[in-house]
């Protein structure tokens, strides 16, 4: 039996044990940051990395971190090669979002120790906690914490639907919230971070490539748009009385979709919260949020200042009130030249990944989705690797990756991480 | 003491029991039908009535019947004067709207018994089960339900936003629901049905006028627009790939406001669920509800129907699908002439209704809310009542009626309550 083969195995036995995790009756899932279907995904997380004999600490943010080290490795792990994801999804997400790059990274271990590689610096798998930001409504929550990127104390505050504060929900999970924050002791450890993501989009359906590697993050955000309007009868106020919040929400909508057509980025109004969203009742309060993004900060600003000023003009001409906040804006990211080098070295020459049809050269891909590898890409020198997605489709249950591409991305995984755990560390520990 | 002074206290104390039933912290009520608060205003009212000494009975169909029976009264009670409303509200209704009636009927009553009034006819105070329809979709459910305009079968399948049945609720709270339904021996006790509500709209105050006589009710209806989408990422999916249903319905809100500005009748979208309402994640479906009323059928059905084909259009482009379905639509409703006659031959001669600015005569108003009474007068004559509502909102904390026009309602109330009962029946019992 080859080694490609066995490890096919095992990615087929530890996605078979994630699957069923956090799944809804109509196959979409719901593994929210600290609800259950999460912490039954961390456990699992927990349990697959102590059956490699891999020692798993959670960080102070909440963050797991699995690690092998090298033999006779004293004192704490530096220049080490770190991989993985996230384990949560969005609200009916799909299943390989995340979760595809954490069993890639366990599959790559298991293909370097079937080969007999001894690294020469630390490797460790990271999951990163509530990166989609679907209950508390900052994405990258975790690895923003890590990096000083949010306050401690406006995180704790975050509250969910039912009123639960991310504070409660951690506490709940057993993490000490009063040490929460920037992070330097555990990303001081990190050499490179690469992580490996389902596509989620189409340009590697239209290049015919199984995988790409990322050149960076399109600046984008999020950004709340609280219309205050006056609760009223629907059958008995004169259209001319009303303040209607629906009214400017919609306007913006529909601008949304005009403005990022015109300027070549990504605009969408996905989150609604309509008060007291009765059917016979005129709302009160349309809260909802923009999601936009751009392949330059010209373009989001021409998106976002486009959309608001759009729906302040409606809300004015309705007498609705109209407030406009960012939430988890990022600046655009551009991963590390070196470390994208090092990757086509390593890659572009690896026999077996089918990138025969781009020259033998794995195509670079942008992205508008944020990732973890982007708000680290701050502090630490980051890759990211996507593997092909054939419906493009991404955050629904129709989201899908073929096998042997997985089995690609873990053979493309091992090898960048074989290739850097092939040398001791430099400088002095 | 003056009568008028006792039953100011009797409003007062009746008024502080229900008003901290289902109120929420921010002022607005949440008595849905056959939740916690909903039973408990049911019971305060089966208290208030049993302490009168009139006896209580449920309906088949979940409605109360509270009773004051002439002295000698043999038999089923006929041709009785009935008033009352409903006691469950909208999310964050206000306190008056249902309330006001069912309070100013028992004071009516207490005014008769202090004046040593002997009715010759029955005196029934009803309070008609989920008039609103928060809860379960279909509003005047217990009076649909007893003029059979609603299916028994239908009902029970009615589901809520958690997916509990109204079967259910109402089994939780002792109902037999197999009893449900067209309820003869019941409606046939009413001689007339008198229902005072508070004014939801400007009219009185327009006239300077505390009460209005209800001429009728606008033809109306609940349209609900299913737009079905495809979920996806709001930041890797091209604006050209995208099928986002929250486009077609922003299209539709936009629609409603002009065509119900047009023709004369008033639109609102009020409701909205999103799945998976995240985010970062294209909507996959859009479920929204379309209220809709003009003062005659025409005009209702103009803005139906361009509301839709302006949806159908923009959801067409989308490659959207929309399906619109109606629900619990009534037709125009024109409280009967004699009834009318009745009410203005007695309260136009009563003296201290202040409504001496409209030259002796009460006000008729049409309204385009829906009420029970508009359900029960295509089986027994109808009239309606309404007091001054200073602020002009309804369905809001913000609803308000001052407490002198509240007892103006009762003395009203209590005249035309005493015409009717001054007379035995008439033909064969």
């Amino acid at each position: 039996m080859s080694a490609a083969a066995d490890i096919g195995g095992t990615f087929d036995r530890l996605w078979s044990e994630l699957l069923p995790i956090g799944r809804t009756p109509v196959g979409g899932y719901r593994r929210f940051a600290w609800n259950d279907a999460d912490l039954e995904a961390r456990a699992w997380f927990v349990a697959a990395a102590a059956a490699r004999g891999l020692a798993v600490q959670s960080d102070r943010n909440g963050n797991l971190w699995a690690w092998w080290l090298p033999i006779g490795w004293l004192g704490d792990p530096r220049q080490a090669f770190v991989t993985g994801s996230h384990l949560d999804s969005v609200p009916d997400g799909g299943a390989f979002d995340g979760a595809l790059g954490v069993v890639c990274a366990l599959c790559a271990i298991d293909l370097l120790r079937s080969r007999g590689v001894q690294p020469l610096r630390p490797i460790a798998v990271a999951v990163f906690a509530d990166e989609e930001g679907a209950r508390f409504g900052v994405a990258c929550a975790g690895s923003r914490l890590a990096t000083g990127a949010l306050e401690p104390s406006a995180a704790r505050a975050l509250t969910d639907v039912d009123g639960v504060s991310l504070h409660q929900a951690m506490r709940r999970a057993g993490v000490d919230t009063t040490q929460l924050g920037r992070d330097d002791e555990t990303l001081r450890r990190v050499g490179i971070f690469v992580e490996l993501h389902i596509e989620q989009g189409q340009a590697l359906i239209d290049l015919d490539a199984p995988l790409g590697i990322g050149m960076g993050i399109w600046p984008h955000g999020r950004w709340r748009f609280s219309f205050e309007g006056e609760a009223n009868h629907a059958g008995t106020t004169r259209m001319t009385d009303r303040r209607d919040p629906m009214q400017p929400f919609a306007a913006a909508v529909l601008a949304a979709r005009i403005l990022a057509s015109k300027h070549g980025g990504v605009a969408t109004f996905g989150r609604v919260h309509v008060e007291p969203n009765g059917t016979n009742a005129i709302p009160s309060t349309v809260t909802a949020w923009l999601d936009a993004r751009g392949p330059d900060q010209a373009v989001l600003d021409a998106i976002v200042s486009g959309v608001s000023a759009n729906a302040h003009a409606r809300a004015a001409a309705e007498r609705v009130e109209l407030a406009v906040a960012g939430e988890s804006v990022s600046a655009v990211v551009e991963f590390g030249a070196d470390a994208n080098a090092r990757l086509h070295r390593v890659l572009d020459s690896v026999a077996g990944l089918g990138v025969v049809a781009c020259g033998g050269r794995v195509p670079d891909l942008g992205t508008g989705a944020g990732h973890d590898a982007g708000v680290l890409s701050s502090v630490v020198p980051t890759a990211m690797l996507f593997v092909r997605n054939p419906t493009g489709v991404s955050h629904s249950p129709a989201e899908f990756a073929e096998r042997d591409d997985c089995l690609a991305g873990v053979e493309a995984l091992a090898a960048v991480m074989s290739d850097w755990v092939s040398t001791a560390p430099v400088g002095a520990s």
